[in-house]
């Protein structure tokens, strides 16, 4: 199998982008890198190591920044790193495109540049969640907003079939995101999708609220790109300010900074299991080609995990069976 | 001042609404407070003790339970104690109430019973979250979705009201929630909310997405209900969760365990800090009386805070300056 890389994407690109490429490279000899962005760069990077079969270098002489306007950018700049490893996939080169730069750029290069799967309204991202069940796929977690009540119920769609066949979960259920958990509740468009996703073909539990997603009832939370990316920031947010609150409170005392020594490694654990970095990537759904976002603080790890990723997704061939998935034309809720 | 307590509302009513109600009472002979409900029930609480003069029983024969269809138990039991004790304040018997029961059937009560303020679109609920900046006005935390951008223009200049005469932020900076920082970012309902936003008599400082809102940047977050509750209750669940997981990890090593005991106290003077029980209740703005919301699970300490919340809104005049502030039309930014 082979992978393009957008070698130029990322905070911590190119350097941390291609020592995670040789790691994985090393670890799967089987799939393809092909690292796309300005040559001289990436030789230079290259240079010094030997190099591996499996490692090639496809030259594109500009670079989307994290900062640029998506959409403006896409357009301008067609021979970015970004919009040629895109193209890559469109043309059959590669089976993958991984990037860890500008989210709303690589969605709209990808929606653009590879193309929707024919009856898929709109394209979402699944991103993975940790819970007490596990972990739960949301989608969309932001590539869609202002969605309609069919869009939603395809994303639970898509999310549930990429978490059977990426994410091992067997049977996953499906809940839509509400403010509460009775029918009623909501607003019209948890209300809508409601009734379109009770007749559905899923294993839908109904609504979850932002309580509820942790406690790990369900495998899949299909909601509007709006709110996924709320619930993921600002529960990404709450945890981090609960635990520098937790921080300074232990260390402003001698037995808790004793404690807190005490207690570091077992934290260190637990933070690796809910670490980004061990999800590495989040998929774009929808499109016909296997598109894989990497978070921007992406560093090595980060990199071979979502690498790790998009293997998963071409020897499932996700994208095929989306496609006969969507085929029938029956998924289309509305 | 008099303040009408529905004392058969929330998990612990009555029996922990009539301590809280007592122990302030004790506190604030100057504040008169009435527990509206089932008089037997009540007397039979406050049998036992000296009765102190300021506080009296009102009969009320119904109860709205929390499982109970907000719009359809406000229709159908108008002599329930929550009901009553709204009317208390349409007729100027009180000039609070105060309630820990069914919050849908509070707003929709205190919305029909007492009326909104000429001029204002929506009532809305603040909540307050702890953040780095010590705490955040959320408005509106789950009363009105669907929102029209006016409304949510509404919401932040009935928060930065609020956010000064009662949680007594000087200046207080308003921010739109949404998914990223830039103007451009968000759905349709952000954009047109973030330039009315930009040219009202308001500090407005831009967007805020999830993150932002617990590092302080802003005192007041304007956003529709439905995304205000997500915020909410995704930073309390996630907040639980990750410190669930991290007890776990700690007492899984006997090292850990010990400083699990090292680190204990610490971590409750911070809880304490962040605990919903300091705050005690939400205020529903919008409407012709001061209306004070608890937290179903309101226990006697939260009580005590949400009356003190109640006893600064009235004593800073709170309802006749939003009346004020919405008397002249200018601030209808549609």
């Amino acid at each position: 199998m082979r992978i393009a890389v957008d070698a130029m994407g990322g905070d911590n690109a190119p350097h941390q982008v291609v020592t995670g490429c040789l790691l994985a490279a090393a670890r799967y000899p089987d799939t393809e890198l092909v690292l796309v962005g300005d040559r001289e760069a990436l030789e230079g990077l290259l240079d010094g190591s030997p190099r591996p079969h499996n490692v090639s270098v496809h030259h594109a002489s500009e670079t989307i920044g994290m900062g640029d306007d998506p959409a403006h950018a896409v357009r301008r700049k067609q021979d970015s790193s970004l919009c040629v490893a895109c193209r890559m996939v469109a043309d059959g080169e590669a089976q993958a495109v991984f990037s860890a730069g500008n989210t709303g750029a690589f969605a709209a290069a990808a929606t653009l540049g590879i193309g929707r799967i024919p009856g898929v309204h709109r394209a979402c991202i699944a991103a993975v969640l940790p819970t007490a069940g596990g972990r739960a796929v949301v989608v969309d977690a932001g590539a869609c907003v202002d969605c309609r009540p069919e869009w939603v119920v395809q994303f639970g769609i898509m999310g549930a079939l990429y978490a059977e066949e990426v994410e091992g979960i067997a049977g996953p259920r499906v809940g839509l995101l509400n403010i509460g958990e009775e029918p009623s509740k909501g607003n019209s468009l948890t209300k809508a999708a409601h009734d379109l996703l009770r007749n559905c073909q899923l294993d839908f539990r109904g609504n979850v609220d932002g309580k509820d997603v942790f406690r790990g009832g369900v495998d899949v939370i299909a909601c509007d790109g709006f709110w996924g990316n709320l619930l993921l920031k600002s529960s990404e947010g709450a945890a981090e300010f609960f635990f520098s609150l937790a921080r300074e409170a232990i260390t402003s005392t001698f037995w808790g900074r004793v404690g807190g020594l005490l207690v570091r490694p077992s934290l260190r654990q637990m933070k690796r299991r809910v670490d980004y970095a061990e999800y590495g990537g989040a998929f774009l759904l929808g499109v016909r080609g296997l598109v894989v976002i990497g978070h921007g603080r992406s560093g090595e790890r980060a990199v071979v995990s979502a690498l790790e990723r998009a293997r998963e997704g071409i020897s499932h061939d996700l994208v095929a069976r989306m496609q006969t998935r969507f085929a029938g034309g029956e998924e289309d809720a509305a």
